[in-house]
């Protein structure tokens, strides 16, 4: 038996070829299951990211046109905000904490966890993952989520009052529905990083960049560390001439075109 | 804290309201959870449903006509076969092993397992769903794997001689394009049941069920019942005016179609 397969069961890292066509992909999903043996991702955030993938893959796995507009109305809307917050899960954290803590430093937003199956020894497991990469403040974590949004069934609706609580704008990725809407309706606007154009998260929010993560948030610290030497009229108008809607459009007739064309070469 | 996040910290069952909009998806999530917990399924299983849960969604989670008509040509094809083997892995096991065993019996076919990510542990836990749910014989189990399928690097290549190694007619579902590769290579006739019409699989077998596994195997197992009163002659007409390209095209523009409605109604 192969070596590698003995030591982990699920590990082929050692053994898919350099030149797999799929070689990224399977690489980025056991980081993905390495994240979950250390109590940081839930088995459900696995068949999440599954469903990334597929869009991702529909999207062409680059970051086009409908999402570079939607991450220049994202940085504009995070330097214009009083106190914005990031909203860290577990998915988030295994794939990108560094560029996560770049982008609190860079918009000054706090980076606060909260998660949909929450307990205390994931709590502590992301945030040292942040910790580790030079997060200053770690919201969320254990008692600190003392306040509660109203209208959700889940652990999610914990909130921390520096953080989530009094947030006027809340950056978040990979989200369900439910907590979107409750977002919204608490008044906040919300920048979604969600590659699924059709999912509630991105029909609710206030501007949807349709993106794998992995991409769109190393964009999102560019973009913003760019947009920083604008006045804030110039960020206003950017803001003002997005529309979430058009974009979702965009995106949906971009993944269409796509397929036709694939269907027309098979 | 709910009761339910106290003993399984990732089981939501007992918290989703019942009218939850995507309350069935969830509860085959967790069904999955559970398999990987039993070691049917290895995480990667996790990401491979994920996946498809996106392609269940743009093909409108219900069996469209293109997979109707691979469902009888499968059938067809099938029931001419002299030594049929049905491959099962982790996902099928945990998923529809009831509809695997009725199919197996209805259409004389030989259950092997087979894995992409192989150990006995896993190979005996998917042995016993099988015999649990009436299975006579389920082969590629430990020491009867002997033979070696040509030019993968998994562990998939170990296959049963008197299953997948001799088998003229295969059928397999959540499949790696490298293997689908391999036994067509070796001209078996490949069934495939793969929700993504664009993978390496649905374009490589000789029949792509585009449609949930959930969905597929009872229809199949309904359709081989139905056209076992056909001649010879019959069947293999059905087979004669089957093209594979034909229905992949037919499935991506469907849901290309689809993709331009939703973006009109956004």
């Amino acid at each position: 038996m192969d070596k590698a397969q003995d030591s982990k069961p699920w590990s082929i890292r050692d053994l898919i070829p350099e030149n797999h066509p799929r070689r990224e992909s399977l690489l980025i999903r056991e980081k993905l299951i390495e994240a979950m043996e250390k109590s940081i991702l839930v088995p459900q955030g696995l068949i999440a990211h599954g469903r990334g993938e597929c869009f991702d893959y529909l999207i062409g796995e680059k970051t086009q046109d409908f999402a570079e507009k939607a991450i220049e109305a994202a940085a504009a809307t995070l330097l214009l905000a009083k106190t914005p917050t990031i909203s860290v899960n577990g998915n988030m954290a295994a794939l990108v904490p560094e560029g996560l803590i770049r982008l609190a430093e860079e918009s000054n937003a706090k980076l606060e966890i909260n998660l949909f199956y929450r307990d205390e020894r994931r709590e502590k497991a992301i945030a040292e993952v942040l910790y580790k990469g030079g997060a200053k403040e770690v919201l969320g974590v254990g008692e600190d989520a003392s306040e509660v949004i109203p209208e959700l069934f889940s652990q999610r609706r914990r909130v921390s009052p520096k953080g989530i609580y009094k947030a006027d704008v809340v950056l978040l990725g990979l989200e369900d529905g439910d907590r979107t809407e409750a977002l919204v309706k608490m008044g906040k606007k919300v920048i979604a990083i969600d590659i699924n154009p059709l999912s509630r998260t991105s029909r609710t929010a206030t501007i949807t960049i349709v993106d794998n993560i992995i991409r769109a948030v190393p964009r999102l610290v560019e973009k913003v560390k760019e947009l920083k030497s604008k006045s804030k009229e110039e960020l206003e108008q950017i803001v003002f001439n997005y529309d979430n809607k058009t974009i979702l459009a965009e995106s949906l007739k971009f993944i269409a075109n796509r397929l036709t064309q694939l269907s027309l070469s098979l």
